[in-house]
């Protein structure tokens, strides 16, 4: 009986598994993050954009960085040759409009040329940008809460291509 | 007109805020997230345990390990000398009931005695560790979600106490 | 006969020295670094900042972070519980004005309040930011110059007051 | 209207941008930072090799060590796969020779195989080393300052070939 | 006159060799480590991991995401694209029951397919296993040592195979 | 029935332990490493450091920055704020002389004045220069192996002294 988790072996032990039989190929993964906050709070957010201290561009930035440092955070993820890491922010209005709560999407594309996936960068990466947004926010709205945190799409690789994106 | 934001200078320059007249006071903060997933990925899990392959203590380490690289993540935090690190989790029985999803809740404390506090190294080691079991399995359930990171109580520091607990 | 040099022992040795006698006391360090550039180059980055996407804003937070990394980066440094970090920049309009050259001053105030001073850390953040201005701008301008990277003012600790401010 | 930077998208973002489409080509960069001293610094610092404590071999090493931290520190390198780091060190007798300065050049060269070039590793490694001298030698000489942090060579690449060694 | 070796220059400069001429092969390197302890420190390792705080795995982890830390801790190594990392225990019955010490093998085996190759990993990722191993037990056995500490075995690459397995 | 092993809690989870209430005191750790080599390995190491390319002061280095990583490398270890580090090599020569097999002692000594000791600082500074060591030189000796690396001495915090040097 095994549990079908890859990163453990044949004796249960945990191991980075062995990819070197895998072919290089092109593979693209896209993860979301919502943070939801006060509606003043989201104000405060454009304010300082104009005001050139931008709570946004600095979450990106940290998103980036993050996922160069995924091998580093998560204990069994392989260190992968990153070709592309963007991260974007949106604002959710619709869903906003709905009660007194703001919500802002933050989607990061990373791809690689490589034997294995980037859907843990594509995940650290929106995840350490929502966290930053929350370290730089939490002075005026400590109850700010991250969800829905979760991959969207990936392509390439033995196990094809996943895409929940039209339900997201 | 300020953004109330204190990560920003007058001049709305990102900064790390000048905290030397603050003093050292003993602060906590606990901050948790919540990782839903398939049933029978929770069934994995829990079989993985009693072979060795212990995704729910690798997640752990990989949460306190996460905690002491928060000023590296995050770009304006302090670094900190923590004192203490806890990582617990608990499998949510009463919410999963409902329906076909498995709810993991994952528990981080964090403890120093500093000028500033740890709400930030608390939440990233909950949200480490909730990216940590997404990745050990990701391979049978890659639409694994990981919600509501929030900070759930902190106290010391001039804010005083914030304390959400009951309510989570 | 010794080389007066504090971070080698009586042996010759590299030693990262024993500071555990002096008291903590508030110490403060302030170094600068100027990017020389062409001036289409500044005009880009101006105009980058009108249309958001800003190289300066970047430049400083890589400062930030970079002083958080300097004992990991400068071999003998001890790990510093730092309490501010700020990155500045100015163009030095005078000095641009004579020739085809603008210049961009890095200017990085670092404060700690214990055994040793930040002098490393202030001169590594607007070293940091410098490069980052020239990885961000590269593409255009390949050659760009960092020059007159120095400490223009440090205070606390037994050495006393620096200060070449009025000079740089 | 754009600002011809790469590295951020078309709606001025930042990004880590795409070179999955660029070749994997031998790519060289060769940079060089000057150190300027007190004569009685420089002395200083030959006297102590003699004696085994060696100024400039812990700065050759600190240089190579911050070539491999390139990615982690400037926000959006890439990472790469360095094949080469050399950091030499050398004094400029003639010049020093003019007033009662010492000048140190330190130079970089960084080699790899890959899709994108190593030009910030090789500024990276020159200026973590002229920052190394500081650190040893600032308790007799907190004066020095560094100047002429330049791109010196590179090679590889679709840009071609960049040398203004000639003139340096 | 030359001392052979590599991580010198001929001028005797420390140097991150120019690998770039060498074929990319599949390269594997095993090492190992040995911790001694008491007897009743194994029985309480052997007891915790029934009890869930699991000594060995906790040590196997540190091992793996040491390996991946390898080129930031040793200066001279060239950073990899590590494709398996797998740190298996072994208590040494035989040799342990000649007195009052039990004896935990430690071993690491390293992938990749590159231009040099893994030794200095499968050595790193040993080693910090048994130094974490040391980390949990020390409160109960202060005098625990590591032993043959060395490489076991290695494949590709220009100097071929090493193997000493059946020796150790 | 426990463990006591102080890094896991009473359901056994791994944690880095509370030490708020222990107080400030100074505390030492000296521990070392043993490298053993051929004769002729050693021959060259002394022929480099007349040459400049000194083997040892590289480890050292190595060791020292190796001290500041600790808390990265081993999961449950505390960041602290270390005051001292030192390294020191020394040919054994006495034992040596019995076979053909030279051996380098590697010794770190350690300081802090914080709430936990600093024994896993010393260790990881004497592993790391001895792994060192092994990569400078292992293209002439593949079979240098790693021995005894121990406690030595630890002072201060509440378990008291602990003092083996005598035996080493």
């Amino acid at each position: 009986v095994t549990t079908g988790f890859t990163h453990f072996d044949s004796d249960g032990r945990p191991t980075m598994v062995d990819v070197s039989e895998k072919p290089d190929t092109e593979r693209v993964a896209i993860a979301r993050a919502i943070v939801d906050m006060q509606r003043e709070t989201r104000q405060r957010i454009e304010q300082g954009q104009i005001q050139k201290g931008d709570v946004l561009q600095v979450a990106q930035l940290a998103g980036i960085m993050g996922a160069k440092k995924t091998s580093d955070i998560i204990p069994l993820c392989h260190p992968l040759p990153l070709v592309k890491v963007q991260v974007v922010t949106e604002w959710l209005d619709s869903e906003a409009a709905e009660n007194d709560v703001a919500s802002l999407a933050i989607t990061a594309t990373v791809k690689v040329k490589y034997k294995t996936g980037v859907e843990m960068e594509a995940l650290t990466a929106c995840t350490t940008a929502a966290l930053t947004v929350y370290d730089m926010c939490k002075a005026v709205d400590r109850a700010m809460t991250i969800r829905d945190v979760r991959l969207l799409y990936k392509t390439g690789g033995k196990s094809g291509t996943f895409d929940v994106r039209s339900k997201a």
